[in-house]
């Protein structure tokens, strides 16, 4: 298939734009969902008729109008509101890190409903990852009986193997490794399961729910132990043909920087990660190392690491604006107090310097939900597929 | 529209389909075209005997079989043999460089059938370039009048308003700028126009009709006067917001290397053109230069500048491969005199000093049809909207 399509084809991928519509708050209204999907009243009637027949959408009565927009000569008939009825359809959903698994409940409309975590101790083998996820998913699970979930996600540290949803050999990831998370979780939870890597699936929550909301090319970048990007092109994530796209930290940007484990010298994120940064430094705040870097007051060493990494920043900003152009480049897991060294000015220098500077603009921001943004990921994974028509919308 | 489909776009599709792979040699009977396009035996018989009736499709005898594959056992009915005719399904199409525009006629199967160009001297403007455009079509038309064109296919150097059809202010290109390409032969020749940069181009010709003919992810590398690259991912084309991705020249990978227009320092374009990898070379042969090279034998400044270039080439190959992961990468402009510099080992380097190497092979291809390559892309461009359904296949 996938070259061709057929009528059933055209029904399912209806469906699922008008359940993305309205999840994602582009339609309201049956007549809103005929201007934005582009289909007749009449279309976009009987197939809301068949959701609202199968619970996944109710009318929602409007409240009474308040005063100045309520008169007499406008009090016509109006459209009647249509919604998702709230935790209808929910992804259950795995954020892996480095030191901690967290376990999320969130619903299509992109609102965490629940959360829980636990700590992944030195030394775990794959063995205590399985009874780590299996604990806090039948906890999970247990305390959310009466929910119905359209899957589950999982956005992990890479590299992983997508297609076989099998988590490969991460580095500095204790002795876990070639782990069957695809295997696991379906055969104990007879869902089915989405397995990204961390980069790619927070991409995913901005696209559906944060700055790239409106926008369908976006690039996240993502610092916290490693640097690493998820990039969206044309609404649709890229990952390249083996899933290991977004390797942004690996541009060589330095011949004469330090051997990297990939073999080149340099490569732009041994200057941009958080513990590169703060690593040998006086126990002082971050602001406070800012208001010295200013004033020039920091001794050389301390200086020079914030001028490298603000210079790989610029650096990665620039090959992502000429390579991918895209309309929004999103920096994730920064904590807010560096923001000074990460964002200020950053959007300015990338926009004059790009090779075609002066016929587009790129906007940069911080991600939308700070470090919950990976975990509406780790859902984003399931509700892509759902928006997609990928996972039927079955009666409950 | 694009976010919900219908009857009449299924059919469209669907012929789309069909023309698409009989034109690239996909299938060949109606049998082979069920099987590649999943769809049924008689949804494709219909289409295919409209396609019939509509002249786009005939019907081919088969020779006699020679004697090893012919015996009374096997001779039973064998499904017949079908084709696009030649000369059926024609670009018109134009390839603008720097300092020559070439001509084009091709056949959807991607043979040239005409070639003429004309060069672009010093000092021309708008009108000039004008004058040579209508001189070289009205006369590819005037010796084809009996052809039918889906289009025409325009490949420029950039940069480009891809949408608006407009040439802007490519670098270097004389008082030329701000050009409005679409209008002009739009107005002139009522065929519907599509404009793309060499490099995107060049890319569709490889992933249409060269090595990339079997993948859907490639990327494509130019080295001319400048350096870019024609992205495609999953079989589209990467343009990014505002048609500028692919500028593969401008990552910076020594921040202490020459100032570039940019604003950088060290972009990688500085080391790998062939202009610079020539200039002030005493007059030998690339070979000979080679060969020294090798032995030893070269003054420091070329022997530095060859290693540069090879350390830039590399540099770029890894961060293609680190951000994009595609299945093949084409070097292209390249004279086959200089693949000792570009491409030997370079393959074998990448795979094994990418991130994750060792999980996936990317191959490293010179160009399918050598300088040929962008002539036969600029026909791509038009060739591309009939394979997607963009381009109706009237009756001629």
């Amino acid at each position: 298939m996938g070259r061709t399509k057929n009528l059933q084809f055209l029904r399912i991928s209806n469906r699922a734009s008008i359940i993305k519509a309205l999840a994602l708050g582009y339609a309201s209204s049956r007549i809103e969902l005929a201007t934005h999907l582009g289909l007749s009243k009449m279309a976009i009637s009987t197939l809301v008729n068949d959701l609202i027949a199968d619970g996944f959408i109710e009318e929602k009565k409007r409240g009474p109008l308040t005063a100045p927009f309520y008169s007499e000569e406008t009090s016509g008939k109006k459209p009647t509101t249509i919604a998702i009825p709230h935790k209808k359809i929910n992804a259950l959903s795995i954020y892996i890190k480095r030191y901690e698994v967290h376990c999320v409940i969130t619903e299509i409309q992109g609102n965490i409903l629940y959360h829980d975590f636990a700590l992944i101790p030195k030394g775990s083998d794959n063995t205590y990852l399985s009874n780590i996820l299996i604990h806090l998913m039948d906890k999970a699970l247990n305390e959310h009986k009466d929910y119905h979930f359209a899957g589950i996600g999982v956005a992990s540290v890479g590299p992983l193997d997508i297609q076989k949803k099998r988590i490969l050999y991460p580095p500095e990831f204790y002795n876990i490794g070639n782990f069957d998370i695809g295997e696991l979780l379906e055969n104990r939870y007879h869902q089915p399961v989405f397995l990204d890597n961390d980069m790619n699936a927070s991409a995913m929550a901005e696209q559906f729910y944060g700055v790239g909301k409106s926008v369908d090319s976006i690039v996240y970048v993502g610092f916290g132990t490693g640097v690493g990007a998820g990039i969206i092109i044309d609404g649709k994530l890229l990952h390249g043909s083996g899933g290991f796209a977004g390797e942004i930290g690996h541009i060589s940007i330095d011949p004469n920087g330090p051997l990297c484990d990939c073999g080149q010298h340099g490569c732009a994120h041994e200057y941009t990660t958080i513990s590169t940064l703060l690593q040998d430094i006086p126990p002082t705040s971050i602001n406070e190392l800012w208001g010295q870097f200013q004033d020039g007051l920091l001794d050389d060493k301390v200086y020079n690491r914030i001028a490298s990494c603000q210079y790989a920043l610029k650096t990665m900003l620039l090959a992502i604006a000429n390579l991918f152009d895209p309309q929004v480049i999103v920096f994730g897991e920064v904590p807010p107090k560096l923001y000074p060294i990460f964002l200020a000015g950053m959007e300015t220098y990338m926009n004059e310097h790009m090779f075609h500077h002066g016929f587009q603009k790129i906007q940069l921001y911080p991600s939308s939900f700070g470090e919950n943004t990976p975990l509406i990921g780790s859902a984003a994974l399931v509700f892509q597929r759902v928006f997609d028509g990928k996972l039927p919308l079955t009666e409950s």
